[in-house]
């Protein structure tokens, strides 16, 4: 990569704001200064990190027979407003394309915001018979949303460059169900390797997907204590598919309605897992998606320079042999120079050999995640090195989902909610009538996450608007 | 997948037209009824195969020191506008964004037709010295033409989905004419990996890319006796650096312009592939791409039946331990349209397993490319079908090359050139005048493929316009 000045030390990561622009460039993910609003560009070693994410995802997908395909990027507008929900959703954020070279298209052009109006006129064609359902297809493309709010980098964009959704067809709004809450399992795994914990909740009703009968969502919490929705699973009930004529064959031979979902996962994926675990050193990465999992730094003497050079290159091959991606930084910096370098990457493990370590047969490990240093027989190094790695996952986890816990207060009164929310989650009863929810969300200036798809609680409390008894809590959070 | 009616046959290869369009929808590659035209929706199966070819591409550019990285779709006018020739070539094609929402934008957007103008002023603020050339960047991404002319799945797309386009920057002109060398030769061993002989050529000057110093070019012989462009590598001089104002620092402390090329490949790679090695029976795939690799029938009689069934499915976890990508069909098919099935969808290796295979421990194995069938140890599975793959890509590559070398007819009259080129490339001499080159193709009715970057012939020969000798042969075809 082209060299990147970094003069400039990270600020502290109490600073969040701050610290997160920062991060993104100093370590390399991306670069802000492209001449649009709301679009960025990825570095290679940002890139490398969303590679190493999406093959997690795909692995996830597709060995819960989810299959991967493309649908075309512009929707022509009689398609796009065919569901009318779904329109009131969208309309003002669909970027249109109205040109071809100097002539006017005779029918305007959507840039996909999401997918579903592109794909269903197609499953209109494929679903047939109840045979071949469910249909479970997703793709990973890039969306388009004209944000007039505040962008940032990963989370509000004006593209979307990642964003993997999936479409389902069922027989019944009960296998529909099912999916729904399937793709939530799968999600949570998904973040489980990401090392992020996560909220799992239904979206109260006046803030489901536009066409949708129920969205379950899922949330991270972020440093500042506000939180970010990085998944959604929508139930489409038979909605979308009165719209789009999507209907299949009984084993009766009778034409029916069919039922969907959709679901999806942006590059927000990365925006938390890199939020969650770097520290004021810079990047912290689980290391199943760091490009760079171990740095191999030689520590050299004039005398025995050749030799240790020898045992790195020795280290760094056996550690490629067993699938390591690993690096040798024999350049001219001093030691203290690389590892400020290595840790600014988020690089989970670093290997240190010099001329007694080599007499000793070993190497000094130094951990990302913890700063802790140990001894490493060098025959056992790609052994030591795995476990290393899951010892540091293990430990991101853990200590994600303490932060995460620590970090939802039980409250029952709104005016303790206000002030929770400021660095936290917050829990409230709530008696689950609309009024109340709209009336609780005014009063305390945040929204309603959802109800808690996993219980937290089930003593009867009294919503706080119209003090009926309720068993029910919801969380609530600033968003991003 | 949804349940593809296939009750026609295929049509012969002879009437190619018609056959390509056929397989793409019975081989389940591409489905043509998406309601825009020129954009096409990938099946899974078709898209399982863009999955394989494209982790090739990915591994030949990594391994030769390129980084993936990703930039905006949207290019604003003014950018898209500062190079004079790039526009020229480009401006009737570009479809431009020009309302968000209800909104009208303040700049237009346009669709990257490639993204030249998209990089280079990003390029402009990260090249910096000459210690970080070469910067050797791609991105594979969705890209888009407003074709006019008449539209064709994977070669002539209103929305190309799968551009991979490299861009680097160099020091000097040299290095610079060494990366397209390079690139030249990449995009030789990709093409081999598809075994797709491919001819090089340097097109003429009239036909270079729109900005370019020179473009070098890759063309495959269609069955219809067309080229079709499968790869360009582009040498930009320093045009777009004296737009961009992308500069670095020699090591003297000079600012001085770099030089720089690009080079591109499309789902065009998978065109040429399809149709090469196809038959009237459907795709033939080189195992490396097949999404299933061999397909195992179980001949099934009710005595055996349940021994049949564990040989199938042990050797189908021995296969896929090995890495091989299998499937059992135990469906109730008769064996006669399984056969079919999997003969449409290019499944390089059946593997037949009925109750006397078994009793002499056997199973058969049929040859896609070939229909050969021989049969194999069960206690040598791996191994026996890792060698089919082998002798199938060897024999696919074989084939395709004699079929290109006997289609080369090597012309001295412009008369001839034109009876060859109907089922054929045509060579012919050309002294290098740009007015002798267009009279040519005036003449032909065909353009000239450019001049031969590997050795066909050194006999001095006349111009057939102006009746120079020369010892310059060019390519001359009809083209996609």
């Amino acid at each position: 990569m082209a060299d990147i000045e970094k003069e400039a030390a990270l600020p502290s990561k109490k600073n969040f704001s701050d610290w997160y622009n920062e991060l993104l460039w100093m370590g390399e993910i991306m670069d802000v200064r492209y001449p649009v609003k709301g679009l960025y560009v990825w570095y290679p070693f940002g890139f490398a990190i969303r590679r190493n994410t999406y093959a997690i995802i795909r692995e996830i997908l597709d060995e819960s027979g989810h299959q991967e395909t493309l649908f075309p990027l512009l929707i022509p507008e009689n398609e796009f407003m065919k569901e009318a929900e779904h329109i009131k959703g969208f309309e003002d954020e669909v970027y249109w394309v109205t040109h071809g070279g100097k002539a006017q298209l005779d029918v305007p052009l959507a840039l996909r915001p999401t997918s579903e109006t592109a794909i269903y006129p197609m499953y209109k064609i494929w679903v047939r018979s109840h045979a071949a359902l469910p249909l479970k297809l997703y793709q990973i493309v890039n969306t388009f949303r004209y944000e007039t709010k505040h962008t940032r980098p990963l989370i509000r964009l004006r593209e979307i460059t990642s964003f993997k959704e999936a479409h389902t067809v069922h027989a019944t709004w009960e296998e529909a169900e099912a999916q729904v809450k399937e793709a939530v399992e799968l999600y949570t795994e998904f973040y489980k390797r990401l090392a992020v914990p996560v909220l799992r909740s239904r979206r109260p009703d006046w803030d489901k997907f536009p066409g949708a009968d129920y969205t379950d969502a899922i949330d991270a919490l972020m440093p500042d204590g506000r939180a970010l929705q990085i998944g959604t699973c929508h139930h489409l009930g038979n909605n979308f598919a009165k719209t789009f004529d999507i209907k299949y064959e009984t084993s009766s031979g009778e034409q029916v309605l069919a039922y969907q979902t959709c679901y999806g996962i942006s590059e927000r994926s990365l925006a938390a897992t890199i939020s969650i675990h770097g520290d004021d050193k810079g990047l912290v990465l689980p290391p199943e998606i760091a490009p760079v999992q171990v740095v191999i730094i030689p520590i050299l003497f004039k005398k025995e320079a050749e030799e240790v050079l020898a045992a790195c290159k020795d280290v760094w091959a056996r550690l490629k042999k067993a699938g390591i991606r690993a690096e040798i930084d024999s350049s001219d910096l001093r030691p203290g120079a690389k590892y400020y370098k290595w840790e600014m990457k988020g690089v989970p493990l670093r290997l240190e050999i010099g001329p007694r370590d080599l007499k000793n047969n070993v190497a000094v490990v130094v951990r990302r995640d913890n700063g802790t240093k140990a001894q490493l027989p060098l025959p056992e190094i790609v052994e030591g090195v795995k476990a290393g790695f899951e010892a540091i996952h293990e430990n991101l986890y853990a200590k994600a989902k303490a932060e995460l816990e620590s970090h939802i207060i039980s409250c029952t009164s709104l005016t303790e909610v206000k002030k929770a929310i400021q660095k936290n989650i917050a829990t409230i009863p709530w008696c689950e009538k609309k009024e109340c929810g709209l009336a609780m969300e005014e009063e305390m200036d945040a929204g309603i996450l959802g109800i808690p798809l996993d219980q937290v609680e089930d003593k009867p409390a009294k919503c706080p608007i119209c003090g009926e008894e309720t068993k029910t809590r919801v969380y609530v959070a600033r968003t991003y």
